[in-house]
């Protein structure tokens, strides 16, 4: 696989455009002066199904040619992969086949079948789950859609950081969570090539920091047992994000699992908007001040807005 | 006192202009299928201090001859209110003079003087908190600034209304929750003056219905022991509104308590917005479907996004 260009992320920004929510930017002075820089929160908490995913699974689904695309889409995912994978072909007429462990959540179960995904499930282990896929990719002739490990997806997330420079195109600095690296990927490939000599920061969970120490070492290093509030952050880098991401990109930032929740907190009742963790894990980046970002203007992708209303990190401590 | 009419609505519009915030106007796709009209949210939660208070606080103290504003502004209030006048007098340079109970949360009394209130402590009934102000006014010479009895408060709130109808001029109906009625009323002057034949509606808790008994009663019939999640709306209406909302409005409708915390919970959900119970009273209008708006297009105004994140409702329930 190749990694896309900006002409790629170009072609995926006017492909998704009919289906996709363009974003708003917004900014908060508290926030501001709690961290010291200008911050511009990109909310992709906004997108539809609540969070970026959309942008490259609807550039995955939208770039098949008929023939193919009349077969399907599949995935394995219980995440907002999922979700957006059935969304988008749902818009344009066609089966999502999700593959999903019998434990995944019913609200997770609900929300694909919600959008028209045909689920099928399996066994909760990794090699359970890509077995499965496999056996339903070849029997329905469906193309796998893989969460991140994919140039077309990778191309889609990066629209998210096109509109955003577009919107503010002075930033001096962009930051990304980074998961399995499909946003960071994207992000730091639109960001670079649109205005050169852009930071590009990845904001990862120290509970979760595969991405972090993959870039010490000089090669990939996946998380043994990741555990992070971000659970979309549990993920590891494949070789095609781990290239991008260190030739594109400035470094990564670990966050402290306070830090995120701090952030959260503070995005909620300060801006009013609903941020999952992992979004939390980009602002934690300014909000525990390890690197100098001081009185810069500064792009935050917010990744989404998916949260278990009834499972709340602060409960407790109220 | 004399209501305000659409062209102090407008002056207010402007005059407020270089301070409060123009909030957006958003629409969510789910809310819209779950209930059967086509919704149209002015977003309030966004508005300086968290809340339309802003707007009202902020056309009364800008209103104010330089002569008067030089002995400052006084209000007693422990809500939304208080922060509002506070930040407003900051804006303008010119103390404001916060009478609150002592027992008031703590949080509400670091608010206030975060925008740099000055709080005169009282015995929490109403009848300190009257002596309080006006001894506090008396020896300030601070104008008293009620927080909706007061036709500059009116038409700062109806300011909401004026931006909604301007954003999407073709609106069949405008629901705002009500308490003090200072925001229905500025609403429904600023919506029945620009646009004939719009239906207005208040949504209120059954908990606290004293605007829907006084509109039937055809008098002013105050809650007794109101009890409501909806804590903005505990207040009954004055002379001034009840005449406005009478001769302007078409009804109050009552919504219960469940409606509110699931009208509240879906947005959150949905819109990814955090928005307060009793902007949540609106909403619930829709929401529980006591009079047919199906299919209309129906502009909320959502009063504000100010809650408690470690006390939410359905902590419980998870």
């Amino acid at each position: 696989m190749m990694p896309p260009t900006l002409q790629d992320i170009r072609e995926a920004a006017e492909r998704i455009k009919p289906y996709a929510h363009r974003t708003p930017v917004i900014t908060n002075q508290s926030l501001n002066e709690r961290v010291g820089a200008t911050v511009f929160l990109k909310c992709e908490n906004f997108q539809k199904v609540g969070a970026f995913k959309f942008r490259g699974a609807c550039n995955a689904v939208f770039s098949l040619a008929d023939e193919e695309a009349a077969r399907g889409v599949a995935t394995h995912s219980s995440g907002n992969h999922a979700q957006a994978l059935a969304l988008a072909a749902r818009m344009r007429g066609i089966a999502a086949h999700i593959v999903m462990p019998e434990n995944a959540p019913q609200v997770k179960k609900d929300a694909v079948a919600g959008y028209g995904g045909k689920i099928s499930y399996c066994e909760p282990t990794l090699q359970a789950r890509k077995a499965t896929l496999r056996r339903v990719a070849e029997s329905t002739g469906a193309a796998v859609v893989h969460p991140f490990d994919n140039e077309r997806v990778i191309a889609g997330q990066g629209t998210a950081a096109l509109e955003l420079l577009a919107d503010i195109p002075d930033l001096d600095a962009i930051i990304a969570p980074v998961g399995g690296g499909g946003l960071l990927s994207g992000t730091s490939i639109a960001a670079t090539e649109i205005k050169k000599g852009i930071r590009v920061i990845g904001g990862e969970p120290e509970m979760a920091d595969d991405a972090f120490r993959s870039l010490q070492a000089g090669k990939i290093l996946p998380s043994e047992h990741p555990k992070t509030i971000a659970d979309g952050l549990l993920t590891s880098l494949s070789e095609l994000t781990f290239s991008i991401i260190q030739s594109h990109m400035e470094r990564i930032v670990t966050v402290s699992e306070q830090g995120i929740v701090d952030a959260m907190k503070f995005i909620w009742e300060r801006a009013k908007i609903v941020i999952e963790p992992s979004s939390a894990a980009a602002v934690a980046v300014l909000w525990e001040k390890k690197i100098d970002l001081a009185g810069l203007r500064v792009g935050v992708i917010l990744s989404g807005g998916n949260v278990d209303l009834g499972k709340l990190p602060w409960q407790r401590a109220s």
